[in-house]
């Protein structure tokens, strides 16, 4: 069978934004995938300034991603996008992934998959109706180390999941960057383009995310408190929340942007039975585990290492001692996204978060919002 | 003036204890205090075996706490005891104390300083007329690392501060250890014993007091939940707390001692407007400060060291690179008590924690215990 | 002025070898290089293989180096590669980069330069005359900390400069793999194509380069002991040198493929009269700054991170707190080279080490290896 | 039996010295040693202000070492010290060993064991003819993880032991402190009080101590540069080696008093066929042990640890994850030499370095001056 690269097209990573540019440089990494078309910006000058300067030709730049479903689905079937990478703010999340999905493009965006959990419900049915695949770059599952620590809590490694501590500091926001002219801060902190809540919607989500995935778990209520402490901010920049697990294990989250002196220090630990295990975004490629009866023991990403399971063994492209990061990781998402739609996949592309996380990260938002306005009062889950 | 050691006799710390001997050995290390006497134990064979060993005369070997402070009192002054130190289960800390204090003794008390709040605050109350030292061996107060921290916070270098987290997952306890015939199980789980609660009277304490000291905070409120892991025990053994903090600070707390694998890593974090420092009480000699606006820095323990604060200085016996632990931070606290007496210090010693500690610290345990019962609700610490 | 990504044509990197598809990745990361052509190994078939996986059209794969160069010079301007990257084992560099060289293409190689020290002298040569440029990919020179570390020294940070240390230790040949079937083993352990050094010159020129790039000093002579544990092996897999540099200050160098259990442990330490910095390659991101009179440092890698240099900080794509690794560190040498030959630069890409590191390179493995058959006599190193 | 501490008298650490104070806190610690006397100074002055604070009766205190053994030899058995401490400058080691020998004293002497191998070699012979215990302070082995090392070593775990790296690099004579007042510095550089070596007297034969004693090998010759890098200075301040050991085995010894920023970072390594085990001085409760065909694993300090071998545990007062440091690492040293005495052993103490240790530390001393020195030939260490 001959090679094909599977297309994409972009919402959103114009000029000034972040996250596109990794997107797109997580796309690129393994030759799997080619950028074919943009909207990336509501001003059609940054998207023409940005599609140059990726050497894309200016018929396939869209003023809108209106524009762009409609032209797209004109072209012939191996001439046009095989899918959308959705890296708007979170707001434009929902509407961009409607019209993809409706226009025949399967999709791949950014998170959190709506700005609420009406949307992000709706969603699930468009994605259910219409059978096309829907991806969420919760970046941090793309990390090999991740599997490897979910594979250990599956197979029963470390017994029976006790306990689950997850925390996402970060200190960028401890000052007024909104309105000191970064265009980061001012989205994140805005409840339109946001959503209600923005620490725990930017990072929490991937908090809660992390958490459930390692443990096997899955969360059914909280208790918690969100603050604001950069006077005038508009939304929270902190908080922290006990959590009950289904299981009955119990567990804490903390997520923070005024944690001066952070950078993504996400890190999680599960306990059971027999042992604990621990892993922080900024060691990606070690995974400890302490055990109540034996030495403490360090798995270690690289492609073949020994003791890796099978699945965090591939996620890795050189051997050990050579590594690996946060782009690798979204670029397995990404690997695994054009892998799915060669492979004639439906709705959940096997190895990337799909909108069932995104209904249940939405879920997540909502029951930490409302038990910190309820005096942290526990709260359910609602799915 | 001649020298001439600090007297010390000791209740509890008989055979199959663990935390008498290191009561001991911190009391031998600096040559200022001598062990003269004991009511090692409540079966009195114990008490000879363990004196004995110790190379005490029998005379000074006594068959009760009682009988030791009638005796004692009875010597010549240059031969008594000055002080005596409580080894002993959580329930007998304040009889014991008490009786000490009303025969004219000193008394350094293992924490907590009693097994319920009352008693902390009556013992309070006897301190503060008989005007004797009283101090409390919080031991990772004798820590140099977690002056300089708190220097650092007192100072102002990490401006107004904002968050808090404190943890101390221990896994000793993931099984049944108690009905296995570990006699320190055994007492630590035992509500006639140990008082309301296991994990956090044992070690939810430590990380309490670790978090006022260092933040120069203190917690005003919380909301917790206790659980109980392990089938059959009768006390939690594992909580978490959400805080709040006078000056508006908020924080988490997270005790465990069902985190299998983990020893005693103890482990505490205070963010400002202007950075962050943490500290780790298995890696006791290094304090890690990452700032907003420069590189992270790592001040180190060692005597002299650039950097340090004077009393953090003080602390260290033996230059930078020479690490000093556990023991040579129990051993500050006797240190410090023994200057205290020679000094003719009252009521509180210089550098040790004192019985207004004790009373916030049952304080806390109250507070813990109230809103795990009422199902998380905030609940004020009432001292 | 248009996008246009630079063309690259690849010799070596078939299926079954390791450093092609690396190169591969970091060629794609960043958008900036497209490959266009191979001739991926000596076996037609496999290149056919390697050619269709990669997407490439049959005609643009050759069946040899030499009909590629002759091929592609018949191409049209905008069609043909601009540069070659070599991928083979040592043997091969040499005719290959010079035949690429004559036939007017630029020059991408892994190292070592050339086989032997001549050749590597005439390579310079040759550069020299056609005035092309010619990079070799000393990977780890691609991570933004090294730039960090050397700029330290530079500015005089660390004083003069007294002693380096330099290691790499790896343990991937602590038995006999290349009876075994591994590919990558055969041809490391056979001197007909690696050289006159085995772990040496894989490894060994590594340190070096790292040695001698950090401290900002040159290696001129040194004394040294290379040893072969593997029974039958037939070339060294481990040594060690000690070290004198052209400003007075002496070092350590040592590499090893048989340290059982490292993967690829590569080190340096640089001390000067006021401080000395520590860089690791499996914890890459970080730099470590020891300071006589004041607090230890570490700086973080980060695009914008506080206390770096403008090179290393725009070696970086993401924020602080997102890994980056060797993928990335590669690609950034392909990214300086795709923009020297954009802009027309001759002989040496800015930012990329050249011919004259490869003869430096080549010498020190001349040295390395008649001082250890001497007996660990001095040696000079000759230019 | 009834209790009986060892008595001991002190040879040097008068106010200003450093090492004796930790001697004394080491003796301390456990309860098993008494200072009883001493001849702390050549100034009689310091020894009454030492000895006063230390609490000693006057009559105790002598003007000389000479006085000393011959007074404490005319007391009562049960009153007359049993040992004498030697901790004074190199060049008084053997005099006072011999002193306390022949007047039928056991020694336990700071290291290294002389000024030259001559004397050595006549201690040996002393120690031999008199079956006095004779004991060496290598304090490094006084850590438990050093045993463990060892006994992995020992038990074969690693397989045959084919490299050994050892390195101390320490920063503290960056500068000309022994010009500036540093009574440390001043002693140490001085030929006449230090021996032909300064670093590698100091702190070489600790490296070669612990190299020998993990990897259970003996170094049979070495080629060395030592280097002087202060201006003015008397004796090496730095230097490195290279090793080959008895059964095949290389390696690589490292020592330093210029690397500015580093305090005492002894580190060891040994490599076997099956893995690699790595420890260092200032994170002194960690073994780290990289194995070829199974995870990291990290053995962890702590009275009844698991994996721990039965010395390794015993060393350790507390349990697990309450960190120990140097000062008992020297005590345990301390604590097994009373133990020897008090069990009446002869000659060589269990578990303390002796005479043995001392002669093959100054026979490695020799040679690597005398490598040096003829411009790095190998040379032989004869024992």
């Amino acid at each position: 069978m001959a090679f094909r690269k599977v297309k994409m097209g972009m919402v959103g990573g114009g000029q000034g934004a972040f996250i596109g540019e990794v997107h797109r440089l997580a796309a690129a990494l393994d030759n799997q995938v080619e950028l074919v078309c943009g909207a990336f910006s509501s001003d059609y000058e940054n998207t023409k300034t940005t599609g140059a300067a990726l050497g894309l030709s200016e018929e396939r730049l869209y003023t809108s991603y209106k524009e762009m479903m409609v032209a797209e689905s004109k072209l012939p079937a191996n001439e046009r996008m095989d899918f959308v990478s959705i890296v708007t703010p979170n707001h434009l999340h929902y509407p961009v992934a409607v019209a993809a999905l409706e226009a025949g493009f399967h999709v791949l965006s950014d998170k959190p998959a709506t700005a609420t959990s009406d949307e992000a419900r709706q969603l699930d049915a468009i994605v259910e109706s219409t059978g096309l695949l829907f991806g969420l770059t919760h970046t941090y599952l793309g990390y090999p180390m991740i599997w490897q620590a979910r594979h250990l809590v599956q197979t029963g490694a470390l017994g029976k999941v006790r306990k689950v501590y997850v925390e996402y500091p970060q200190g960028w926001l401890s000052k007024d960057e909104e309105s000191g002219g970064s265009k980061q801060a001012a989205w994140r902190t805005d409840p339109a383009k946001s959503g209600i809540s923005g620490c725990m919607g930017d990072i929490g989500t991937h908090a809660h995310n992390m958490a459930e995935f390692v443990s096997c778990e899955k969360v059914t209520e909280l208790c918690s408190e969100l603050s604001t402490f950069v006077k005038g901010r508009r939304l929270d920049d902190d908080g922290a929340a006990l959590l009950r697990f289904e299981n009955g294990a119990t567990g804490v989250l903390m997520a923070s942007q005024v944690c001066a002196g952070e950078e993504n220090n996400l890190k999680v630990r599960v306990y059971g039975e027999k042992g604990g295990l621990e892993w922080q975004q900024e060691d990606e490629n070690s995974l400890v585990v302490k055990w109540l009866e034996q030495p403490k023991q360090t798995y270690k990403a690289g492609a073949g290492n020994i003791g890796l399971c099978d699945i965090a063994s591939n996620m890795c492209r050189t051997p050990g001692g050579h590594p690996e990061g946060y782009l690798e990781a979204f670029a397995n998402l990404y690997r695994n996204f054009a892998k799915a739609i060669t492979a004639g996949e439906s709705k959940q592309a096997t190895g990337v978060p799909g909108i069932k996380d995104g209904v249940r990260g939405m879920a997540f938002v909502d029951a930490i919002v409302e038990s910190s306005s309820a005096d942290s009062v526990w709260t359910k889950i609602k799915i």
